[in-house]
């Protein structure tokens, strides 16, 4: 194997890490785990991460920041087709891990690393929404509404994929008339 | 003290332990604190519980019954002055205890038995609602959305309490809406 720089050689660690996250629970991934993946020595694999936490978080931090890009794989779309576009993106990823993103959303409670990557996300998503509908300075309210509607995605998705009790495409179609009948309600709301 | 039988001390301690909920996080409820607050020894209330994680169960449950009751205090109401007295009731709650609920319910994803009391209280809303709307066996689809709008419900009122960016009744006049909006589509979607 040729020899990396420091930042090539934690990039190729966590890009085996995420691929892994695919297949298996973030629970059993682990320095040895990645070191077998990436071919390298498991010292290597703890030289970049110290503990199995800081692994973790940084596997989280590589899934999160390219599911924000398939979130919103093209902004010069039309408001409509790039939410719908982000729903499908949402759909997707899920249906590629889906043990992974309730297990850890839930397990995440009790450990603030993880916990700042759903955050960190979840205002990541907000800005996108606010964006497309041309909103710079989101008002409170607006944002209380689009994290409504978020945990209203989350908690969907995975139960759809849990019981499939309607077509992709109803769900798809579902949560897109959600936000708008909502998001354009948040922006009447009387501030308090 | 006069002498009770087990079935009402153990109810004594846990009305002690649910009063202190109120005021305190979860997480400093130990046999010790139950104890000073209900006026017994700390062996009694180990006796009843003989671990913290008990303890901690069996508050989270008592809890979760009372609520139960506050979100459906009259079933007799005509559907949309029931689904307002639930939202009032969910937000009376939150009001009482902000930390708590989501302390509690973001840090129960390491723990089943935790978990399981919040994925409980979610199922008897469901069954509350649905029976609101007259449904008797819930249809896959409708369960899958009042899921969805439960979680959204959960997480608007918890960012509204950080930041009331809304009057608390637009807050729940917003939800209310939201509900009647998701639920009669939820029950025309297509199955899969």
């Amino acid at each position: 194997m040729p020899r990396l720089d420091a930042g090539s050689r934690r990039e190729q660690l966590v890009a085996a890490g995420v691929e892994l996250l695919t297949r298996m629970p973030l629970e059993q991934i682990s320095a040895d785990v990645v070191a077998g993946a990436a071919g390298v020595s498991k010292a290597l694999v703890f030289h970049y991460f110290p503990t199995k936490r800081d692994l973790h978080v940084a596997l989280l931090r590589a899934t999160a920041a390219r599911l924000l890009v398939e979130l919103d794989p093209d902004p010069d779309l039309p408001i409509p087709e790039r939410l719908r576009a982000g729903l499908d993106g949402f759909v997707a990823f899920i249906e590629r891990q889906p043990a992974n993103y309730q297990a850890v959303s839930r397990g995440a409670g009790s450990d603030p690393q993880l916990l700042a990557v759903f955050e960190d996300t979840r205002a990541a998503v907000v800005g996108i929404i606010a964006g497309a509908l041309g909103v710079v300075e989101v008002p409170p309210a607006l944002r209380m509404v689009i994290r409504g509607w978020i945990a209203m995605v989350e908690e969907s998705v995975l139960h759809w994929i849990d019981e499939r009790p309607v077509s992709r495409e109803a769900l798809v179609d579902f949560l897109q008339r959600a936000a708008t009948t909502m998001l354009p309600e948040a922006l009447a709301l009387p501030a308090s």
